[in-house]
């Protein structure tokens, strides 16, 4: 890896953004009806390679249900508003009110109200009464006192999400989540991250994870990158980890999606993360655009609400359309955000690629 | 050509705009009046390096006439509105009272109303009567319908063009554009792309097109960047087509021009692009400035009328001048936008230059 | 260390300031519980790495008394307004409402008024009477002038501090200030600095300072850069002295510890100092949002009066909450402007990391 | 020197402007009473380094008079107002209330009025009434053609400028200047510029100049970057040049000296062209905000009213101070728009440095 020289005490290299990339098609182009978005995942078959976010912001159980007909896995946050308000309408109502100032500190107090296990089975159970694959994320801290409650709920797939998770989680106060042990002893199948490194991607593949969220500090409304300065610059994310894949792969033979999370806006950034590597993508402001989410024109990520040192802003939103038309089309704006993944077959048609796999091999060039 | 490594899983490499670059005059100078800006394709001479956008915002048959007396090629977009509308009008005129909200939307409809072959004919007959060298456009996809009706009017040079165009188009739906094949058949000089790297640009030329338009996603009106994440930055797709003209000369004898498409504000832009390697330039934005070229104020390219995934803004343009005073001069103002091609004798002359064959091996260097 | 050509008679190296990098967590991580931020210099303690600018705007002796009790370490201008002024009260007054235009002016002639050693003496003593450790700051002209009434009044910690200070001041005017033997002849512990470079940094701590300040013209309301010219970007200053700091423990055993100064807005600022190499950090418009500081929401350093060439600014400040907010949260906002050694610790656990130095070997990458 | 492949057809350097750098002290600093700033030129001597632009906004006779009293060169435009005028008062007052728009046409008009010899001789002599060094400026176009006139008058330094100025100027339509042949003719001492690349330097000191403007374009009111896309970034125009300067002493053991050329802002600019290597600086902007001045808080220079193609801005300046505050203090803001040799002086001083000779050795970093 080409080093860099920070001073005399202290080396590096440089990464790079997703916004410091374009796609350089190639000598042959295809038929957009010829190219395959399909993505599976440990038995699941998504018409999409797209995850949404764990953001209430975009996840309840009825867009929940939406996304899943449309070809995609919807998150549903099982530490949020909707496993400890009966009836979170209200409390949505009032987020959609809020000020700047006294943002933080109500969602604080919002996020605050216990969690009850009841809910969380009953959110699980509405969304798969539909037919879709169902899907929740916990936080590693508070993933052993929930994993009964989910598995009983028979979730299909669970994230395991936090802004840094590690394979190796120390602690002298109390006793961690061990991910190896606790893929191991449920059969659910887990997405973990998010990670930043070759090497922190590559340990949690070999939990045994069905895949990993890369990216640390991406999303639009996340303030991780401020307030702790961490994270790679997220097609270098992305780039590690799908590095780690082909390591993990070669000794394994198993094949670990790496899923980018967080800061795609377009159908171009979409592009750029499958070409860096992605699998699929996982997406928050650019869902929150839709009507049928229940946000309220407003986006924020489960970090804005900490209580000691929040990481993420309450930001207003754009509507743009139906989850139909921000997914699949048709575009009547000319900027990007409607029909993502429209906008991803005509990129990989022009690339010639037929496939996900096709496309992580496309030529990419650094443009500033 | 040197590596970047973008992460563990992928290496790139690092590309340039004409924004990155400036011209670095040496230790010889030459009077003004000895430089030599002719350009000449397929036994057309033109007394400069101009070719128009096929936009319908700049070319209307008239402003093509004038275009053409000026010294330059007008290309008119032969899937436009000339050869959609007898009258186009009354289109133009509500194009120009359009606000930012609903402009997509009604150029989709606008551009939805069928070409007229007859229409074809009449437009490149009218230019004709003329006295000056015929052009027109069509997309790849419409070349094989249109062909006889373009060839049977005599027109003088077709450009065949879309965001991106490759030599090898795969479809297993029907039966796409045989780039190579239609050139042999037909006898009229053809001008393809765009295409924006080295190999791409090679076997567009391996077709036997004598222009190949270097540049995809530059234009100043073209979102395909923020859309589809496609496109190298300028100056490098310029200097790869530069290098693949090398290349195809040594194998076949045969200079292909390579011109430089989009995305030229000024006589500076002008001159980069020029000492990138490109034989000419194509020129939207710039000359929609002008008084007699039907935008009203307005410039937009083609893709901003994609039915399902619209590319392109409309945006607004201030009046600079006449054409001749955009093209000619002299100037009146000092920021580059008028007299762009006597801005290009002046810093060719400044650099020594007496061709544009010689500007092409101008030093350049990287300014950021 | 890796060349850059400025042109043929200039060779020159990248620098790096902290807002070009991140910080990236590995393969392992810790629980926030478990992470010592503990600092010692001397035999002086901090719970915190915490130094305080010396600037009338931050520290008087009550604000000096609440940052000592909060485990940090404050210092007093010893040629500042508390000691120039009986009572500085109606100067702080006056500041506070100073427009942009005059405020230079009238800075300068209130820092004109002559420094009174007996003011001196009481301003220390008055601070150690509340049991934190003391420490007040001198410029280098003035050290010799006023070091007897400094360690006659018991002074626990010496700064000495220029915009540049080196190990060897040459004049052909008069005796300067030859720190080495300055050191060994009082027994006072002295922090030195500004220095940018490895060899000014290995310099100073072969004078027998205790600790060296790292860092020219980075402070937020600091023109050193534009008056002067002078100063390498923060991240290399501080990797610069970082390995300074390792040559010299080597060479006589003794460690010297750095201190990031100046620059640093956010605790991830203060997260990326620490990696790069710092063992403390000096705040100096972070503190001046707290609402017991005597600056009145303003913000400035010394240079800012300074005779003949200011360079420095009075900044306006927003207040953010109290000492113990800004230092130790809880944090209601999510910009990082609070609970700034929180986040530092939940930095360093997500780095797997429990001791600064520790963190001194945490991975950092450029991220533009 | 270090290669960067623009694209398969183009190699390139990187060039870096002056706030690309910033200057690194090192372990020595000095007393600024002890640095000597003086500066000669073919037997005629300067307390400062500085030489005013050649723009009727700066030179009148009179601020040239106050400029030379204050240690600098002040360089008279021979084809500007003062020469075509004989009271060029009234177009003064027209020129301040210029708006934008008009702005370019009516200086080209303004500009038309034909040279008078007469004036030429009377303006050169009456600063050399004072007993100050009389300097002034003529086109290459025009050279030959005043040469007589300025001769006669005794000017003691002639600068032949122009954007860009060759050693070998070819024409096929007229005789052009021969520098080398001119040089040797005259007696006059001539200073020669822009250039802005090692071999443009290297052969204009070949001509027998005492002194070359290194810097094409750099200028805070020229727009030739935007019109032709010429000028090499200029710390590496001044390095460029000076390496020339180093090869020409060791090939015929003359120093012909390098003036940076323009876009230099506050003291800090100045350092860094001094630090890249220039012997002096070529001010314009910085001067046209003192009282003296005859622009009347306008500025432009002699491009700005180019018959065909003006390259250059009428900007507004903010009034600063007098000549004296400007160039020499004290200051009483502290944004380094102000004592500008000053800032200089302690710059070195902080640098360790005695002598503009032992400035060019002190070492510069890349900030960005």
């Amino acid at each position: 890896m080409p080093d860099v020289e920070i001073g005399a005490g202290k080396s590096s290299r440089r990464g790079y953004s997703l916004d410091d990339l374009a796609i350089v098609p190639s000598r042959r182009t295809r038929d957009p009806k010829d190219v395959d978005l399909s993505f599976a995942i440990d038995g699941f078959s998504f018409a999409l390679p797209l995850v949404s976010a764990a953001s209430d912001a975009v996840v309840s159980p009825s867009s929940a249900v939406e996304i899943g007909r449309l070809g995609g896995l919807a998150v549903l946050n099982l530490e949020g508003l909707w496993t400890r308000y009966e009836d979170p309408g209200p409390v949505y109502d009032e987020i959609a009110t809020l000020g700047d100032a006294p943002a933080t500190r109500r969602l604080q107090e919002l996020y605050a109200v216990p969690i009850r296990e009841e809910l969380i089975t009953e959110r699980i159970r509405l969304i798969a009464a539909a037919g879709v694959t169902t899907c929740g994320s916990l936080s590693p801290q508070s993933t052993t006192r929930f994993a009964k409650a989910v598995v009983d709920a028979e979730l299909d797939i669970l994230v395991i999400k936090g802004s840094v998770v590690s394979a190796e989680h120390v602690s002298r106060q109390s006793e961690p989540l061990n991910l190896k042990r606790f893929i191991r002893e449920y059969e659910i199948p887990v997405i973990v991250g998010g990670c930043t490194s070759y090497s922190a991607a590559l340990h949690l593949m070999r939990t045994g994870a069905v895949g990993v969220l890369a990216g640390v500090g991406t999303g639009s409304a996340d303030t991780t990158s401020a307030v702790l300065g961490l994270g790679a610059p997220h097609a270098t994310a992305i780039a590690d980890a799908a590095g780690a894949r082909s390591r993990h792969l070669e000794e394994t033979g198993v094949y670990v999606h790496v899923i980018a999370d967080g800061g795609m806006a377009s159908g171009g950034d979409i592009a750029k993360a499958i070409a860096c590597g992605a699998d699929a993508v996982m997406l928050g402001a650019p869902l929150a655009a839709a009507e049928e989410v229940p946000g309220g024109r407003r986006y924020w990520e489960m970090a804005a609400a900490h209580p000691e040192l929040p990481r993420g802003a309450l930001v207003d939103v754009a509507s743009r359309g139906t989850l139909a038309e921000v997914i699949s089309g048709p575009a009547r704006v000319s900027d990007g955000s409607l029909n993502l993944f429209g906008a991803l077959r005509a990129a990989m048609a022009m690339c010639g690629c037929a496939s996900i796999m096709e496309m992580h091999k496309t030529e990419v060039i650094v443009t500033k």
